[in-house]
Formats: structure tokens, C-alpha cells, sequence
């Protein structure tokens, strides 16, 4: 029988209160359970406590063992929100010498649908996110996320080659101005958090289709040349600023989340992978739903 | 001549204010010149500002002008964190619907030195960064920092062996105590940023020796087999958790900026790729001069 | 209706050969069965044709409608050589103008198991590769492997510690020169790629068996104190450079595949993080079982 | 006075030679002196040897003071494929149990140029490489090479949609037919490589301007509304698959080198982050100047 001493428990030579201590790239499976269908999921998770001025070291073993006992002892979870919380609460029961808790989930996300012409099944990849911060009082905050790519045609340059066009095909002015011009357009990456209120749920499903209802749909894999037009069309009708993207999808998540309280916290952020720039553009709002209802203005 | 709609300053259809726009992986070769030494550095720099509800697009182009004006006009710059700052206040002079611009600068920093032993030159990598947030009533922030990369060696592991060799080679325990035993040992990422009050200056190289203080030496590419063995004897001389690397360069950053105020944000962080493990650990103070002031108990 | 120009048919201005044209990073998932299990992977494909001079475009999507079919049409596939095989045939029946196709796939690959002590649940991540080049001759290859994390520590920094030891704890060498002494230890990725002769079959859990025999084992999240202990313990007591990884993984091969024809072709590395240094090192087999077996001195 | 073991120099207990053996991801500072204009590069290097069946370890000490040797001793070199040929002899003088020695060099390369309308000065982001392979009989063979980043437009997309927009926009088919339509378009990223004759010399600028002339430019930050229209317009006046960018860009090389033996290497790759899809699109020649010049055929 091998006895050890306790190094983790010992005092610090120096001893001041750390913020955050933890882990990261912990890779688990996971199967989610929700409306009846199931998915499988292999997910990445970070976790991290606070640790207070005279605890040496965090335990780190002990916090992967509360994922053992959440997620392989449970053979499926609702999802990447609760999972978070559910971890997050272990990990406090198994630490007691720190006061919060914070667990951040990923996962990529495959999704088959039948594409609407000929019914050709297709896979679309997005992401999911969840993350819970919780403390000895209880839940601080509960949120979940999706990632979606989608094309964005950028409107200023529309105008500019517009012209350029008229300049060099003049006489059709008038036809010209009524149809898209080219534009430099590129993959879009949208992101979506949003806080879940006690006893509500949000579905990462209706986040996607938020961000697909803006963006003008999902990029995949398969695409026979009309699909192809047809999105590389709507795009140029549509065409938007990441700055756009992100204020037209505000006012999605209004609309589906019209009970949900005004301190719920939700951030929106779009990047696009410039065509004509080897740099990225972002726009972001990171706030809560009151001031997203209070601050928007409807242009007549 | 082309005549152009700003389509940038047109209203958006949904008016509600964004949180943060900006660009991502702006690259621009930059000649710092101080203490008389001038140093290039390959810089990465992001910009973002706030947009109110009533405009349409944040002018990415006059960002980049504004990058362009403060490096391509000066030959020479005092730091990252000064550049961040000076691009900042030409940002919001360009564009007068923002209240606020953030900037954020990272590089590569190689510098030589003479290695102790033997006078060897040898190439030492860390990363430099700089962040500032300026708004119109003036200078928010200023910040530096640094990456530093080192080896650790786990305390608690080496406990561990020092037992099971005891078990296998018994009769020697009193020789097996003093001596250092057999850990995991990784590379560990140490990062520092500092606020700079006004005023006052942060030497980058303070930050890292800071660092190579706590961490035992840098990791670099030139080592003949006693530097290496030295390296290896010191760091498992000295154990040491991520979060005792991050709670002793925390009292190296106490006695080097004394005559800074409490109000001085502070950010340590360490993070280890374990060697026994897939995963990170990982350990961060993020707080102010002051509470690390008065949080540190000194253990007897 | 719309009717289109088949621009992709079209002679293209400059006529030359192009060796490998193709699509990188589709994503599908895939159900293997194999030996009455199943497992879930989110796998990335890639696929290259060659193109004949005349020939202006490679039909993209008809290497995804390719991949469709292959894995849409079958539930189950029994493992990814063989998927990457079947896809590339699949591609060369759509594309007359081709003359051959190569398939690469990629999955992390999560399995589950008990570990030794205390029958505690772990969750090892591995990754699993696919690679087939198929031509209008039949199959050109096929291939299977696996990438596999274990430690390892150096057995040169080994002897110069134990030397530094024996300089400042004087009098106890014989009882230091049989014990494990302090050294450099790291995360050491191997990769196996094995092609698999007609008729037979490489499982690839014997390929990570292999890795593991010599590695002494994998990395993964939850390690008890002694479990992280024997780990460490064990990879001291056999100290390897990645060059001894390489050499003996590549005798556990010949071992496991006596029956195997001499032009077998086999891929093996292994890479270390070096935690005294921020390069990594690394060694590579890349020849066939052949010549490993005539080329192997066995040492007295 | 500390006494080693040689433990590098020991016979293996299984002895196979090993293909390849070395370090990666060395970081050096290199100033290179051209045409009397001098570019400081922080570079990252590969070294490989070859490791006979009867030697331990292929000691990477000295490859590293190879480098140094070569560097650090060297105020300037000619360019990155020198010093790779350079390094390799160097260090198989100091390993003479390897039969041949393979260097790779990578560096980020800044390019500030005046943009042509206005005189604004822009900064250009292009990636420079070297490869030498050494062995006792001599150089094996030294090649130079470049990444650019541009904008392709696709040509195949851009008749769908004009025939949507004919669809929806009826009357004017003609005039539709000479102006560009929309498609998408997106970072391209070339890859030249070309193998170095003895005796000759290759410019990596004019491997730059041979890439930008097909694609039209090169992407960079700062682009003023009309520089942006008029690369857009460009684009589309002249859509390319990255299969016709490969081709054409191999007929600019044939051009510039048309003295150079047929036997020399060359390799020319162009890969597009497709803006419809969640994949990249790529192609590549990996040829010889003689088989180019033998295989191609000009379209009437």
C-alpha cells in the first residue's frame, strides 16, 4: 500500500487568490437526446474554478472525474447547455474550496436534410456551443450557441462595379440599376449565444435557422449547378455588410424570444473571410434583449 | 470620373446599435526603436469600434487609412502598445460616428543572446502584444505583454514516483527524499500583460525576465547537453504548478512596478501542455495591483 | 426551364495536364461496423483526380454526389480504407475523362474502455486515416492507420542528470545508477499507415496496439494519482528518442503481419513536443515490409 | 569536469535504418541581401537526415549548431534556397553517419509598393519557401518558391446565374451577354515551386508577378472603393477555375525560364476557400519545364 502525501491540499508558498484555474481540450462523447431524436456528438470541454489564497493546487483530477460521473453515467443529456450546468455542478460538490464554476462545451454539428429541388439528401456541418457559470448561490448563467457559414455579397462594391459597367456598357442604364451587379463575396461565419431563463429552453435548431433565414441558407458540400445559381443569386439580391447580418438576426431572435426576460444576455457576431482582403471583417452585439427591444429603431 | 453612392453612411433597414466592428489579421511590418535598439516585427493587428443604430456600415477602408498614416508615416515606433493607442485616436479622428476604438497588436519577437555557458549565440522566441481602448474622452487603457515559453515540472506526480521507487529500490529513502524524482514535465506558455499608467513605461524585456525568473529559463532551440541537463535539473529542483508559475511572477510584477497604482489591471496567465494528459492545464489572475497587493498572504 | 452551357466540357485556352485536381475538407459522417460493433465518425474527405489537357474543369460536384452515394446510399460502411476505396471508384465511373482517384479520409476516433485499476471508465482519443488510390487498372492501393498520443522521455538528458545528481548528492552512485533518473519528457503523436494487400484485413485497434505497446500507453483525461504515477514511472524506466519509437514500433508490425507480402508499403512516425525546446523532433519510416525485414540488425 | 555517456552514439537494440530523422519548426531571424535591397524574415526550418540501422540517435544538437553556424555566422544570405543548401551541407559535414540531408525554410514576406492610382502605399502579405536536398554525392536538387493570395470568380457559376437573371429580367439577353455576371469568388491561394538549375537563378518576384498576373493582383488591406470596384470588375471580366489558374500560370513560368533543362521540377498549385461551399477547391501541376512544354496545347 503506497501512502501519499496530499500535495494539491498544502499551502502555497505565496498565497493569493487565483481567478480561474482549470482545463482545456478535454475530448468526450456525448449523446444528445432531444424531441425524441438522438445525437451523437464528440465534444470538447474546457472547465475552470476559482481557487482561493491558501489552496496549492486546483485538483484537476477531480474535475474530470465529475465529467466521468455526468456523462458516462448518464447514457444521454438534453442537451450542451445542461450538460455544462450538470458538469459545473459536480465540480463545485467535488471542490469545496472554490466558489464557482465555469464549464465551456463545443462540438461540431452534422445535419442531413433533403435539399428542396429533387430531394437529394445533403449534409450540412455546423457548430454548437454551450456554457454554464455556476456558484455556491446557484445558476449564474446558462447559455447556448450555434455556428453557421453562410456567403455574403458585399453592397458597397455592387455600386462600384456598377458603375464601372455603365462606364464600359453604356446605354442600359436603366436595366442596369435594376439588376444585381457583381460584388466580392465570401464564407461568413455567424455565432449565436444566447442566455437560457430558468425554465425555458431554446432549441440550437431555431438558432440555425435564425442565422439561415439572414444568410440565405447554409453552405454545403453538395450542390448541382442550379442550387449553386440560385444561392450565389439570392446572396447578390440580398447583398449585406457582416454589420447587416448581425442586426437582421437580432431582430430573428426578437421574434422567437419574445417572453424571454429583458436581462437574458445574447451575443450575435459575424465574420467574414474577406474575398478581396487577405484580413477579416466582424461586426458584433453582445447585450441583453431589453436593449436590443429599447435600442432598435425601424427605418420607415 | 465615377460618381459613387456612400453606401456606407446610408441608414440600415433595422437601426440598433453594434456592440464592436472591426477587422481581424490586418498584417504591417513595424520598427520599434527603443533604449537606441530597433527591432522589425512582422505585426497581426485588429480593430473595432462601436456603430450607433443610424448608421449603415463602419468604413473598414478608413481603418486601414488610419493604419497606414500612423506606421507608413513614422519610420519608427516607441512599442506595440504605443502604436495600438496612436492608431486608436487617428481611427476615431476618421470616424466620427464612433464613440470608442479598441486595438489590438500581437508579433513575433526573436531576440539573441549570448547563452551563459561558452558564450554560444543562440535565438530565443517569445510574442510581444499590445492593446489600447480609446474613446472620446480619451485614452481608456494602454496595455502590454508578453508570451514566454518554459518548462515545468509537476509536484504532485513526483511524489508519486518518488514512492513507487522507494517500493521497487527499497532501503534508500533518506537519499530518495533529498534528491529531485521523476515528473512530467511539458512546455509551459506563459502570457503577461500589464496596463501602463500615464506616464509611466513597461519594458517588455522586464516582462520576461519576469517570466524566465519564475519558469527557470526560456525554451530555446540551441542547447548542448548540459544546458539541457541544467534545464531539466532546475526545473525538477523546483516543481512547480501552473498555478504556483502563475502566483510567483504575479509578487516578480509586485516588486518590479512598486510606484504603480492599485487601480493597474494585471493579467498572468500559465498554461501547460501536459505531457501525461491530451488536455491543458491552465491558471490566471486577472485583477488589479491593488488586490493583488492585499490579497498576497506570505506563508510562514 | 433553364438551360445551361456546360462550361466545365469545354476545351480550356491553355491545354495542359494537370496532375491532381480536387476537393479538400468535405465533412460527412459515417457509421463503421465492424466485427458486430459500431462506431460514429465525423470524418473529412478529400479527393484528387488527374485532368487530361483538353478537359477545362474536374466536375466538382460530381465527386460529392460520388461521396453521396457511397456513404448516403449505405448505412454502414466497414471501415474508412475501405470507404476511401469505394468513393474512388465511384469518382472514376463519373468522370470518363480521369484516369485514376485518390480518396483520403480523417476521423478522431474516441474510444471508450476500462482502466486497469479500479474498473474506472476513461475516454482515450485517437484518430483513424483512410487513404485508396484507385485507376481504371483496378486498385492501386490501399491504405489504413491510426495517430496514437502516448510520452516519452529522453534517454540522452537522462544520463546528463543523473550525473549533475551524483555531482551535488555525492556518495550514493550505484544505488543513482539503477534507479530512473530526471529527464525531458513530452507528448509524442505516432502515425501508422499500413497498406492493406488484397484480400486481407488491418484492424486498426491492433495498429493502436501496437503504438501503445511501445509507448507504454495512451494519453488520456483521467488519471489517478497512480495511474499518472505508473505512467510517468514506466516511461522513465524505458526511456526512448522518437528514433527508438519509430525502430520498435516497426518490429511490433512485422510481428502482427508475418503473412503479409515483402511490398507492403508502411508508414511510420513518431513526433515529440519537446519540452525543452520549442521545435518539435521527429523520425519516419517510410519503406515496405520487406525491406524492413531484411534491413532489421537485431542488436546482441 | 562532468563525464558523459555518448548515449546518440550507442547501437540500438533494434537495429533498421530510419528514413528520415530530424527536427521541425526551428524559428531563425535571416537577413537576405538581393540586388542590393536587404528583407530581415523570420523563418521557420525543417531539417531531415537519413539514420543508418547501426546508430542510436541522430544527434539534434548539432543540426542546430549547423543552423547557427550557417545564420548567426553569416550577417546576410543571398535567399532562403541558398541557406537551405547551405544548412544541409553543414550539417551532413557534422553527421557522418547520414548519407543526405533535407532542409525546408518558410517565411512571411512583406512587400510595401505603391499602389498605382494616388501613389497610396499599400503592404503586400506573400509567403516565401526553400527546399535543398543534399547529399555526399552533391546538391540533389534546390528549389525556390512563393504564396500569393488572390481572388478567383468562377466561371461556371457566373452562366447560371446570367440565366436567372434572364429568367427574371427578360428583354435584354444581349447586352446581358457582353457584361460580366455575379458568381462567387474567393481567397486563392498559388503555390509556386521551382527547382533552382546549377548556375541560375530565380527571382521570387517574378514568381510573384508570373502568379499575379494571372490572378489579377494580389490581395492586400488597404484598398480605396475604386481599387476595390476595379479588382472585383477584373475578376469577373476574367472568371477562372483554379484549374485554369494552374495552367496559365504555368505558361507565365515557361516564358520566364524558357533556358531552363527540361529535367528541372516544378510545381504550381492554386487553392480556392469556396465561397458557396464549406470545402476548398484545388489543383496542381508536379511536373517537370519539359513536360510542360511538350504537353501543352494552344486552343485555336
Amino acid at each position: 500500500m503506497i501512502d501519499l502525501v496530499d500535495v494539491q491540499a498544502g499551502k502555497p508558498k505565496i498565497q493569493v487568490p487565483l481567478t480561474s484555474v482549470g482545463l482545456k481540450g478535454i475530448t468526450y462523447p456525448v449523446r444528445v437526446r432531444r424531441d425524441g431524436k438522438e445525437i451523437d456528438l464528440l465534444t470538447r470541454i474546457d472547465i475552470f474554478v476559482d481557487l482561493p489564497a491558501n489552496r496549492k493546487g486546483a485538483d484537476f483530477s477531480r474535475k474530470i472525474e465529475a465529467i466521468n460521473e455526468i456523462i458516462l453515467g448518464n447514457s444521454v443529456v438534453p442537451g450542451v447547455e445542461e450538460l455544462s450546468g450538470k458538469i459545473a455542478e459536480k465540480v463545485l460538490e467535488k471542490l469545496p474550496y472554490s466558489t464557482s464554476c465555469r464549464v465551456k462545451i463545443s462540438a461540431d454539428y452534422l445535419r442531413e436534410k433533403q435539399s428542396d429541388e429533387k430531394k437529394r439528401q445533403i449534409v450540412i456541418p455546423y457548430g454548437l456551443e454551450g456554457e454554464s457559470v455556476v456558484s455556491r448561490s446557484g445558476t449564474h448563467y446558462k447559455m447556448v450557441g450555434v455556428n453557421v457559414t453562410g456567403m455574403n455579397a458585399c453592397p458597397c462594391a455592387m455600386e462600384t462595379t456598377r458603375a464601372l459597367i455603365s462606364r464600359d456598357f453604356p446605354g442600359n442604364d436603366e436595366f442596369l440599376s435594376k439588376i444585381p451587379s457583381i460584388t466580392h463575396n465570401q464564407r461568413n461565419h455567424v455565432r449565436i449565444m444566447i442566455e437560457v431563463p430558468p425554465g425555458r429552453d431554446v432549441e440550437a435548431d431555431d438558432l440555425i435557422e435564425a442565422s439561415e433565414k439572414v444568410l440565405g441558407g447554409s453552405l454545403h458540400s453538395l450542390l448541382k449547378r442550379l442550387d449553386e445559381g440560385e444561392l450565389v443569386y439570392q446572396a447578390h439580391l440580398h447583398p449585406k455588410f457582416v454589420e447587416d447580418i448581425v442586426r437582421e438576426i437580432s431582430q430573428e431572435i426578437l421574434t422567437r424570444y419574445v417572453d424571454f426576460p429583458d436581462e437574458t444576455r445574447i451575443i450575435i457576431s459575424s465574420e467574414s473571410e474577406e474575398s478581396i482582403h487577405p484580413h477579416n471583417a466582424f461586426a458584433e452585439i453582445d447585450s441583453t434583449l431589453g436593449k436590443i427591444r429599447s435600442g432598435t429603431v425601424k427605418a420607415d
